[in-house]
C-alpha cells in the first residue's frame, strides 16, 4: 500500500533562496495531506507535479506565519480550479479566525466547503481515519499551541494461503474468521489457528511529524515504532542556548528523538537560514542515530 | 539617475510552474519600490539578490489575492530581519481590515510602523514625492476598486556650460537663477537666456504599472509620454469575449494603449495560465507596437 512523503519546503522562519517555508505532502495511496502550509505550497506542488486537488485534508501544527502563509493562495487557487469537495484543516483554534478573515474578504465564487477541525489534547488523540489511515495529533512544547501529527497505515484483514485451504478444506465462513485473525473451532474440537493458515498481505506503517518542538521526553512514546519521522532541528549543538529560548530543537535533540523512539529514519528539517552548509545537521545527528537525513525539496521519500 | 524596473512574478490569477503573482520592484537610484506583492514576492528577491530592506513603499494596485498574498510573509521577514523604519503602503481603503488582521494575528514583535495611505481618486492623483520622483495613482477598470501608478522622475536643476561663464563673465547669483530655468536681464539690458548657457544634467524617465484592467481610453493620456509601461495582457485576441467579461486587456489592447500614450517600451504581463507559450502575445501586441516585450522574471529593466 503506498506511503510517501515529499517535502515542499523546510525553511524555518526565514526562507532563503533555495528553501521555502513549511509544507510537505504525504501520500496514501494516491490521496495527498499537506501538512503545514508556508507561503508558496502551491508553486511548489506546481514544480513537483502535485496536483493539490488530490489534498482533501491539511494538517496545520501552529499558527506562525511560515507555517500558513500559504493557505490562503492554495484555497483560492483551489477554488479557481473548480474544486466543489468539502476540506478539511486540522488546526489549533486560533486557526477559526484566520478562515473567517479569509472567507469574508477572499471567499467569494469558494463552492466548496472548509470544515475546520480543532485540534486540542494534551495526549495522543485520534483525529482522523479513513480505510486505510489513522491520524493522532499530540501536543509538542513550542512558544505557541503546536501539534505534531502521526499517520498509521491500518492493519487490514490478513489472506489465507492458498494450499491451506485444500489442505484442511476450509469453507468461506471459516476463511472471513481466519482473515479476521480469529481462530476456528470445529465441530470435531480440533482448532485452525489464523496464524498457521493466513499470511499478512503488507506491513503497516507509519510517518510522524514534529515540528515546531524542543525536546521532551513524553514525545518518545507517542510516536514509538514510528517507520519515518520528520523532527525540527532548528539549530545545531552549539546554538543550544538560542534553540532552547526559542523552544526548538537541535540535530542532535532529534537524533536522540529518533533513536529512543525506535525509528527507522530522521528526516532533519526546519533549518535556521543562517546555517547554508546543512551537512552539519546531518553529521551532527548521524553521530547518533545513523539514520538521520537532510530533507530534500521535492524528493519522494517511500515510507 | 538610476531607474530600473524587475519583475518578480507576472502570472494573472494562477502561478504556473514558472510564473509567480504579481509583484515587482521599481529601483530609484537604489531605494526600492515594491509594487503588488503576491504570493512568494519575498522568496523571488531572495533569488534575484534583492534586498527587502531597501523598501520604504509598497504600491498594491488592488485587493486581488494573486496581488497582495504575499504581503504578510514579507512584513513578517522584514520584523525578524531587525527592520525599525517605516514602511507605507499605497492601497485601497480595504487594506485597512486586511493590516489590521495582520497585526491583530502576527503582529507581535513587530518594531516598525506601517502606515496604510489610502488610495482613491476618479483622476490622476499625486500620492508621493521625494527628491527624485513623483508617483500618482490613477483609477483603473477591474472587477474591484483598482489603480494603476505611474512613477515620474523630477527634472533636476540644469547645470551651467563651463565655457559661459567665462564668456559672460556670469556670477553665483546668476548661476542660481538661470539654474532654475530662468533668464537673467542685466542692468545694462542684456539677457542671458538660461537656454543658451545651461545643459540638462538628465533626461526625466517614467514608468507606468497598469494592471489588472479593461482598457480604456482615458488611460492613453493619463500615461501619455511614459518611458516604459507595464501593462497587462492575461489574454490574446481570440479570448476577448473572456477579457471582457472578466474586466481584463489583451495583448493587443495592451500594445494600442502604449501606442496611444506614446510609451517607449511596453512590457506585456498578467498572462493566463492557459498560456504555455508566451510569444503569442508579443506578436500579437507588436503587429500594433513594435516595442512590445514579454516580461521575463529578474530581468533589469533599465529605464
Amino acid at each position: 500500500m503506498d506511503l510517501s512523503f515529499t517535502s515542499l519546503g523546510f525553511a524555518s522562519a526565514l526562507p532563503t533562496v533555495d528553501r521555502f517555508p513549511s509544507a510537505h505532502i504525504l501520500n496514501v495511496c494516491g490521496r495527498l495531506f499537506l501538512i503545514d502550509c508556508g507561503e508558496g505550497a502551491q508553486i511548489q506542488m506546481k514544480k513537483f507535479g502535485i496536483s493539490m486537488l488530490k489534498i482533501d485534508e491539511i494538517f496545520i501544527s501552529h499558527l506562525h506565519g511560515d507555517h500558513i502563509f500559504g493557505i490562503f493562495g492554495l484555497l483560492s487557487t483551489m477554488s479557481m480550479l473548480n474544486r466543489i469537495e468539502d476540506i478539511t484543516i486540522f488546526a489549533p483554534i486560533g486557526f477559526k479566525k484566520i478562515l473567517e478573515f479569509f472567507m469574508d474578504n477572499f471567499g467569494d465564487g469558494i463552492e466548496y466547503k472548509i470544515i475546520h477541525h480543532i485540534i486540542s489534547c494534551k495526549q495522543p488523540e485520534e483525529v482522523f481515519s479513513n480505510s486505510n489511515i489513522v491520524v493522532k495529533a499530540f501536543p509538542l512544547q513550542h512558544r505557541i499551541d503546536t501539534y505534531g501529527y502521526i499517520f498509521q497505515q491500518k492493519e487490514h484483514f490478513r489472506n489465507i494461503i492458498k494450499e491451506k485451504i485444500n489442505e484442511f478444506s476450509i469453507n468461506i465462513d471459516e476463511i472471513n474468521v481466519l482473515k479476521s485473525k480469529n481462530d476456528v473451532i470445529r465441530k470435531d474440537g480440533t482448532i485452525l489457528e489464523w496464524k498457521d493458515v493466513t499470511y499478512e498481505k503488507f506491513q503497516a506503517k507509519s510517518f510522524a511529524y514534529c515540528s515546531d518542538t524542543r525536546p521532551f521526553p513524553e514525545l518518545y512514546n507517542w510516536i514509538s515504532g514510528v517507520n519515518l519521522l520528520y523532527h525540527e532541528s532548528t539549530y545545531t549543538e552549539d546554538m543550544k542556548d538560542k534553540a532552547n529560548k526559542r523552544f526548538h530543537s537541535t540535530a542532535a535533540d532529534a537524533a536522540i528523538c529518533a533513536k529512543k523512539a525506535g525509528a527507522d529514519k530522521l528526516l532533519l528539517g526546519h533549518f535556521s537560514s543562517r546555517y547554508q552548509d546543512l551537512t552539519v545537521f546531518e553529521k551532527e545527528a548521524r553521530a547518533i542515530f545513523k539514520e538521520s537525513y537532510i530533507t530534500e525539496a521535492g524528493k519522494k521519500y517511500e515510507i
